[in-house]
């Protein structure tokens, strides 16, 4: 797509006033406009239950993004991107206002030249995505035309439950085609998940090497300080979980696992990615006590600072059960990855803010080489230690190898070293930074190229493998523990690896 | 050898007043017992022509030490080292002086509890090698006893051609066994250089890949800006094919391209490379034109100075059709390497100064993949390069990988980018640098371990695959041109692999 020109439409973002937009999509507009993505035959719609001008919203988004944005705001970018952004007063809940709504739309494809088309951002609480789409249906917004197209972008979570996520998918694909129907997980959206596909397919260095023959196990680990700030509610639903492994974790194991598809576009890549998923082994209630360790953060110190401990959260209930860290043993069960454990890990008030992806390979043959013990001198004596490849998706964006070298000196000593590509470093230097992943996402929709976002199958996969654990875990076949913030999580996260003679690399 | 003893002995280097001595022996010398690596029982005595004290050879080598040790001198630290450094005066082409010198050393014996072990170290012109072997014969100095030793080194070149490298090494082996004949080829004593083994089959990152299947081609270079510097003499004689083809080059192929050792001692490794330099094709009449480039530097201007050709070097011939530059495409005729060329090559005044090894992988098999052109957005668009693993000899230490990731931004380009380990940079910060090769040999020498010295066969191997290459030159087979100074060589270097479809990584 080196000569993307993007599609003339509006973007129409539901819940125009709410966190998400202020902190995430007016700023990765803003950033796309600042680096001339925004062509003049394009606007954007937001809607809010507020009274509001369009002048009024234009200065809350602006100290928005001059908070959130990568680039500072430059004066006249931003008088050009405030021609190209509405307000629209609108209780989305009621159908009474999208004729309204229609016609203001209309009266912006005339000014823009947006030619009808439309991408409807539902970024407002989940519990109201099932009525906007039917009111968008009833009041024929969205009528699955070819020309000009209607699109629906869906923010996580895609449900709470499989029973629920079916119910939502139910509606939505009664109003919308599939492929016009665009999913978030913005993981997707992050440029070291994006480059996975890169890494592992387009280098002979690790293409071949990618599989049991050579892997030994895969760690993916998505650490977080932070408690769970106020979101109390929405916690106690999802849990780790749902929040964190039905949808960003069990994504990167299915891009890491995956077939080569036989195209990379949006339906090749997504059918192996499914195709992962469904080979997934369901925990069982004899597998779950060994290969699946729950728990939750208990109250401590962080840094001198006193934290409270989930149950203490506001809006959390005093006995929940709800985990906040999550690690699993997962078995891909197919001929590529018999044998090698995906350890999956996530938390909060963790040690150490970083979700990373450590791929360990098989020691050398020849390291075990008997050395003749008659020579006073073998050429090597030391120990050295397994090769990884680490994917470092945040807080820094980089990839690095661990390798076996001889130690320079007189001594021949074997011994691991470190091999990084700083990606922000690197190339990036001089270009700012990384574009925040609603950047490309945004841009995706409106260019209609799914290959980031979940298909149906996908979610409805991950959530029945969640689901089965969430049953085990109310069957109280799980191991649950309490840990203490500023640790790696419950004692049992690193007997799940030292089982196997295997660790956490915490890098 | 974590714990490895220096076992006690006498180092007597014949050529005490030259110029490796001062400008590599003493200070590598001087730099072991910084590192404490010699020990009480240990004393040098170097041998000369000339008349001199023990004070006055040890103020003209701390003057050396001074200039080219990679250490500070310590006063403290040469104060001791003096202690075990004595001057001998001795014509060696002389018999008559090396009984004195055996009483000589046995005093020292007796001092130091040497036990009468000995290595002889010729650091002589060539010319010399003979007599002084035959001397040490004559006067019982070189019994071939186990108890005490008596080991014998031989500097480079070891002959200048395969009958005089056969009339040398009959007449050392006439005098002592080859377990105790150690030719240098410092190459070998180089950090990167002894790092290959480490790097190759310690690594199953690198291991599997190392062969046909997945490796393109192979390039060694060393290049050199200066000239001949008032060598002409000796140049005359070798060229660059016996200067450094014959010896450096090739067991840097070696070392690239042999199997797996059954063990890691010297036997076992130099048998492999024995095997590999036997499995090299040699060229005929009909493959020189095309895979045997050698070139002579004309006169020209090198940053701004005008520098001399080689015809018009000091103790040059003016009609001299030595080579000062070589490119070679070697082929390893085995299963593992059927098909993959050995690009060498070596010159002086070349464009710049470095020594490095390009291990070139075959393109991905993906990247050919048809994109569905209907798709607006493939994932990956632009080309990726191949991947190398890149051993950087000199002037730095380094490891490097080029490799293909997605490039950051919006559009989803797939471009080549590097990852490097810089030895100097990351452990041996805190170690001042690298050893000096000749430290690491010196060492060995002293503890009886000849992996890193080329053994018989493989000197035999290599003059005779040298001695072909000249024979086919002076029958007029060989392509032989003038190439400008500051240049890579001649034309017909970037064309022997043009034709096949590659190119030199001046990296």
């Amino acid at each position: 797509m080196t000569n993307v020109s993007i599609a003339p439409c509006i973007l129409v973002i539901f819940g125009g006033t709410g966190d998400l937009t202020h902190r995430k999509l007016i700023p990765a507009l803003y950033n796309l406009k600042h680096q001339n993505w925004l062509p003049s035959r394009f606007a954007i719609v937001a809607v809010g239950r507020r009274d509001k001008t369009d002048e009024e919203y234009r200065n809350e988004t602006r100290n928005s993004v001059k908070k959130h944005s990568r680039f500072e705001i430059d004066d006249n970018i931003w008088n050009n991107f405030c021609r190209q952004l509405f307000y629209k007063k609108l209780d989305f809940l009621n159908i009474d206002g999208y004729d309204e709504l229609n016609a203001f739309l209309s009266g912006i494809d005339n000014e823009f030249g947006t030619e009808g088309n439309r991408a409807y951002y539902l970024a407002t609480a989940p519990e109201n995505f099932e009525t906007i789409i039917k009111n968008l249906h009833i009041s024929k917004m969205a009528v699955n035309t070819e020309k000009p197209w209607q699109r629906i972008v869906i923010e996580k979570p895609f449900g709470s439950s499989l029973s629920s996520a079916r119910r939502l998918n139910k509606i939505i694909s009664g109003v919308f085609s599939e492929r016009n129907i665009y999913r978030i997980d913005h993981y997707l959206g992050k440029e070291m998940v994006q480059s996975i596909m890169g890494v592992r397919f387009f280098n002979t260095l690790f293409e071949p090497l990618w599989s049991n023959k050579y892997i030994d196990n895969i760690q993916i680990s998505s650490c977080e300080t932070i408690g769970i700030e106020n979101r109390g509610e929405y916690y106690e639903k999802t849990g780790a979980l749902g929040d964190m492994v039905q949808n960003h974790m069990l994504q990167i194991l299915a891009l890491l696992a995956m077939e080569p598809p036989n195209a990379f576009n949006a339906e090749a890549i997504r059918d192996e990615k499914v195709k992962v998923l469904s080979s997934i082994k369901e925990f069982t209630s004899y597998t779950t006590a060994c290969d699946v360790v729950l728990g939750q953060y208990s109250e401590g110190e962080v840094e001198g600072r006193k934290v409270p401990g989930y149950r203490q959260e506001n809006k959390v209930s005093p006995d929940s059960e709800t985990e906040t860290f999550t690690a699993l043993k997962i078995e891909v069960d197919n001929p590529r990855w018999k044998g090698v454990p995906f350890y999956i890990r996530t938390g909060k008030r963790l040690a150490a803010k970083r979700t990373d992806i450590v791929i360990e390979l098989k020691p050398s043959l020849y390291i075990s080489n008997p050395v003749d013990s008659n020579i006073p001198n073998p050429v090597f004596s030391s120990a050295p230690g397994p090769n990884l490849l680490v994917i470092r998706i945040q807080p820094r964006e980089e990839l690095f190898i661990q390798f076996n070298t001889k130690r320079p000196g007189i001594l021949e000593k074997i011994c691991p070293v470190r091999m990084t590509y700083c990606q922000k470093c690197e190339i990036c230097q001089a270009e700012n930074n990384s574009p925040d992943a609603y950047e490309k996402l945004i841009i995706d929709v409106i260019n209609g190229d799914s290959t980031l976002f979940t298909r149906w199958d996908e979610v409805e996969k991950s959530w029945a493998f969640i689901e089965k654990i969430k049953a085990l875990k109310e069957a109280g076949k799980c191991c649950f523990s309490f840990y203490k913030p500023g640790t790696w999580g419950p004692e049992e996260s690193e007997h799940l690896l030292e089982r196997d003679g295997r660790h956490w690399w915490n890098l």
